[in-house]
């Protein structure tokens, strides 16, 4: 380890919080580490930032700020009496600070084109091991916490996963910040204050459920307005697409501009078992962030096939799809319609794909089945916020939202393919 | 020109300003163009993200706010009875959306480095005259606003370039907001709410000193905190020497990883004539952003050459030279010291200047020679700020601060360039 | 009028959105109108600070928000293409500056006790038409547009009064933002952008649904966070009582200090009739505020009688009564459970009512069967939003929510009434 | 003491912190004490709200705030490795809480009046020894604390009064957020993040530097345009006149509308000898706040006398003096100037003050020969910031600024005299 860096009790400038401080060695010498460097490099929110430009936070980012209140939680319901010690905090915050670490960049888009079947979760988990070893087993008890295999204080595990943790506080607050869309402002200071512990589980103070309510909606409508953009879903399945055919041409021993790293993903078939398997497949994936697919995809722009050049033309010049949405499917006719014209110019039929497809997304702002977000009355009972809220009925919003979308080619877009086809 | 393109009265949210509208369909389609889409992949201020994590906005965010500010301050000077037409408030619109077009990726880094001698600002001229031909004459008023040749109205240039121009205010704002460091907060509202027009050129309300004070200090805190902040001086010039490197490799033969656009300028010397007379040069140009550098930087770390794959390392894990700021010169024995060290390990002595030097840097906050601040007062004179500001002496701030500094590698780094030297 | 004072075209500091410009000679005149000006000693939100110590702000300040929002409006309605003359804009902006000049000092506080039966809506008639007289006429058309009498566009109406009217929004906001309650923040910037008029009546476009919900949701939260908020509920009936008390003594023959305009009110028996008929009431009522109330009380600390002193006393000292909130009504052995405690100190049957009483609450978020909030969709059609919203189920918050409450004294309130009593 | 309170551990929503909590149960008695309950209905800002509508916060609000950056700092401190105990700690915090309880309502405008040759600092001391023997002692450390008589630790009497102390740090915030003059808006938490102790004083990290010259420069900024801004100026002259003609009518044996506060001070004459002495003085000095002032004024409009009544009218109509503002002192010419227009409507020569007074005023952003701002540098040195600030010549800021002002009746104000003397 280089010993001749300054201070490590550093403090980082943060727009959202305004500062964040790093209170132990350890998290400063893990934040050093090129895995961690790496996050730099990988926006938050993908290809967010054509719809909101300011959207171009990196995980990095996002994995501080998550620690950040982490540790200010820890501070409050030691406050309220109970015992957290030193090791557990340091563990906690540093299994939020890795939580994110597996994720590649535009994490969907690569595991529906050319990393299949792989998640961020345990992507994750791998690099965690790595660098368990590198550190010498200093990272046992954050890995453990981390798989919720604590059972002596299930709740520090909870402010790292549950349907209201410090991730998702830190990712609306800083995706609202960043988006500068106010509707998903929330007071993660309110919450934090009003946490609290009931028998090892974490739990929020009866008074805060004005507070817990609002960041349900939040959420909801962060969903709509952000995540689930139709523009961001147009330019996402674009960049999928353009993947898939990239992938395809280099099966085909098409030999496409790219880093060493990519290469390696392009031109082999790796899975979840190699990269569990395989040392190399960590290593390269380590290596992987925006930069290699955004270069690659401005170089590819030249490139002779029609179908990989004009895709990558329309994501760089932000021609996207056009994209419906609506609450049912799409028929067969209205999935037709704008095939004809892209036959017609000499597209094949097995490519069709590649231009006009239809999809779903769903969204779910609170998921009573899954863990619950539970109300700590003064009496000591606890109760889940979906039945103790009589005021709004969460339960609406507890029900699974689905939205079916149809995208096809701008005209622009189907003249630009005509003339490279041609 | 593309037509089934949506609404073009679009609204882009902005974090800074809440909204910024886009009034006119020109200022649509030049957003749309490929030359103004490229800004969203350069950074505004390079490499200042390492220090200030949130520091990845870009030059087509910038320009976009300066546009709005520049509409803001035309409506506050109409409504004072100024007659400013729809034609010129378009062109302004134009001038300022376009003033940094000829920004490249990393531009100090690369005017040092591989496109030797070009200002951004010749640049953005040749931008805005290529599409000034292909919109068929529709820029020639805010080419000449832009040039200051349009002498009936000399206060529109002003708002585009001037020591109080909306080009100041928004990137003080927006640097602020994004580095999260409030010193630099500046009230750009009510500066605007104080423009007013004398003897047709543009200046401020006497009661409005303060903000503008305020705007000054502001702008000289800036400096020292975020533009010229030693790691950040640190880090740019860590990338010009980078780049320094690849370029005499490319000289001397050397086949490097490239982009074509970045190939071009490696393997070639342009400077100011030839991106003046070679088309093909400000088309390669126009295809350079940040993501060519930094993606083949990261491909350099593995490059046979160890000055540069050292170098690129550094840079990617962030580990930087030391740095240090004096305001005398430094001597020849303290610029020597770490020279030994280097030679030591093998490094040749034409070489040490990529590893240790010497430079230093200037700031003014006001340059009362240049262009003033002019405050209007209610007997309609008019007077420079620094004269009429008699509380703070705005003199002060007047005098040019020199700063020395020295950069020379960590040991991390030695040892680094060492193991790839042996 | 007074000639020589300033500049007219002011522009006054507001620290929720930076700045608010008078527009018009007439709208600042009738602010120097000392009508206007005695809203400057009339909080907004009555005894709320003693809950949220910021909320101090007041209705002169709401007033001059709603005109700046309405303003704002008016502006993007016109650039939408409807036409809006200059007449109807310093009207409609006129309508909403005095919507409010008809309230009193802790408006439910008095219309509960010395002033019964008088809404603040037929007041602020009352003034508007006092003030027309002095302005010989020039507030004609704004009366029209305030009482929703001008059939050529309903739409200037509904933006002083109707479900989405720049009056919430700028109480959301501004009360929000003095309380410090973030739940409440609405974007109104945003809404403002959407809306539009259809058919003469204002509505949003439908892409700002999720505003729009937004701002039903954080209504909502205000009024279970702020304006029903259970302490300021029982610092308000304690207000009631003080001054049923202060009445009855009165009407006894009792003289108790009061300023003049106080001293009218609790010696006459003013009603709606009175203050329509007689000039001398209207003119005594708008010199009531917030000052002549919380003064006398204070002198009444050491008035003879032991039930308004002690009442006094506690509302200055701010031990306010015990409050309990449910949603069934009490039943008559919980309403009784303190009264024999008050007996036993010697209270008087028939005052148990000061010190001990049930009542009930009831908030509606949005009133479907009222006005509709309608949304504008791309084809031209018009629907409503709580049929719209097919993701959160509006519907749900439509429903009105009735709470029951009962005050009954701490055990301080009790041993000091004993003290007086003996 | 009242025991059926609510939890004492209380958190009051602010907003300009978020949250406030209440740490130690005797603060939260100290707080629910009528001498501190007083603070609530004195602004903070005198009438100041008269030019900024916002501020009308008050000092219940700013002691409180100052309470808590105070404890930030504290934990800070604490956390560099100073020890500091739990009962310093809560003395420091109670210092700060009550370093304001002596100010009376409109503090300057009663000490050049009605009260004179009282500073509320002394006041404050015996309202500390008067809560001290209610509370058997427990106020002990705090006033020696307070009272620099704590030689074992001075930084914790410097964290509240000192030229970087939390008082200063507050009122700058809260005065910027209240009046929405953004120029004020300092960074306190960076500011409190770079605090220190150095052989027992308080000191500020080299490294906020710019923070620290950031404050001075604010707090300058502050003065010209909310402390000392002329209307403000104006209306506190007003205001004073106002007091000085009841004063002296009273001591004439005019019987004016009064509460009994007020009534006792201006029937009596009551210097710091009496407030010492006299038991009675201090406790009706304790009933003293803006609501007696004010519903006084309000009667006094309609006072027999010319002068009394028509001033009254003034400030309550917000018909100001007209101010002027110099650099040089007043010649007699110019004093004399509306004199005339006032002795030819009857003004009685010696009256002619009410109307018409010139004073000066002064402003020292830094005062070097007060106590120091030190900067601690990472070699353990100390150095003043005057000395230390190469960049800004800070030693400018020290020079004091005086300005002197005239003050003259509107010809409104003439009109209305003339009107009641006639």
């Amino acid at each position: 380890m280089d010993t001749d860096h300054f201070n490590k009790k550093k403090i980082i400038n943060d727009p959202v919080y305004g500062f964040i401080s790093l209170p132990f060695d350890l998290i400063f010498d893990i934040i050093e580490h090129p895995y961690f460097q790496r996050l730099r490099r990988i926006k938050q929110l993908g290809l967010t930032h054509l719809v909101y430009p300011g959207a171009l936070h990196t995980r990095f980012h996002h994995a501080l700020g998550a620690m950040h209140l982490t540790l200010k939680a820890i501070e409050v319901i030691r406050s309220k009496g109970h015992r957290i010690t030193k090791q557990e905090e340091k563990a906690t915050a540093l299994g939020i600070l890795l939580h994110d670490i597996g994720h590649g960049p535009f994490s969907h888009a690569l595991e529906y084109s050319i990393v299949k079947g792989i998640t961020h979760e345990s992507l994750s988990k791998a690099f965690m091991k790595s660098l368990n070893e590198e550190f010498k087993g200093k990272l046992d008890l954050a890995i453990r916490i981390f798989a919720d295999q604590y059972p002596e204080k299930p709740f520090l595990h909870q402010l790292i996963s549950s349907q209201l943790d410090m991730d998702r506080l830190d990712y609306l607050k800083r995706d609202s910040f960043f988006t500068g869309v106010s509707e998903g402002v929330i007071n993660s200071d309110r919450i934090i204050s009003m946490l609290n512990v009931k028998d090892g589980n974490l739990c929020v103070e009866a008074k805060g459920i004005y507070s817990v309510e609002k960041f349900i909606i939040a959420r909801r409508l962060m969903y709509w307005q952000v995540y689930l953009h139709k523009t961001v879903l147009s330019a996402e399945n674009l960049l999928v697409r353009i993947l898939k055919r990239a992938k395809a041409l280099s099966n085909q021993g098409e030999n496409l501009f790219a880093t060493e790293a990519l290469a390696y993903f392009l031109n082999s078939s790796i899975g979840p078992k190699e990269l569990e398997v395989r040392q190399e497949a960590l290593k390269q994936f380590a290596k992987l962030d925006d930069f290699d697919i955004t270069a690659s995809i401005k170089e590819w722009v030249n490139h002779s096939d029609p179908i990989l050049s004009s895709l990558c033309q329309s994501l760089l010049e932000r021609k996207l799809y056009k994209i419906t949405l609506q609450n049912q499917a799409f028929s067969a006719k209205e999935k037709g319609r704008t095939k004809e014209k892209l036959l017609k110019i000499g597209l094949d039929q097995n490519d069709l794909e590649y231009f006009t497809f239809a999809d779903s997304i769903t969204n779910n702002a609170y998921q009573p089945k899954a863990d619950k977000i539970n109300l700590l009355f003064k009496d000591g009972s606890v109760k889940d916020i979906a039945i103790a809220s009589d005021q709004l009925n969460i339960r609406v919003l507890s029900e699974s939202v689905k939205k079916h979308f149809l995208c096809y080619p701008k005209q622009s877009m189907v003249n630009n393919l005509a003339k490279r086809l041609s």
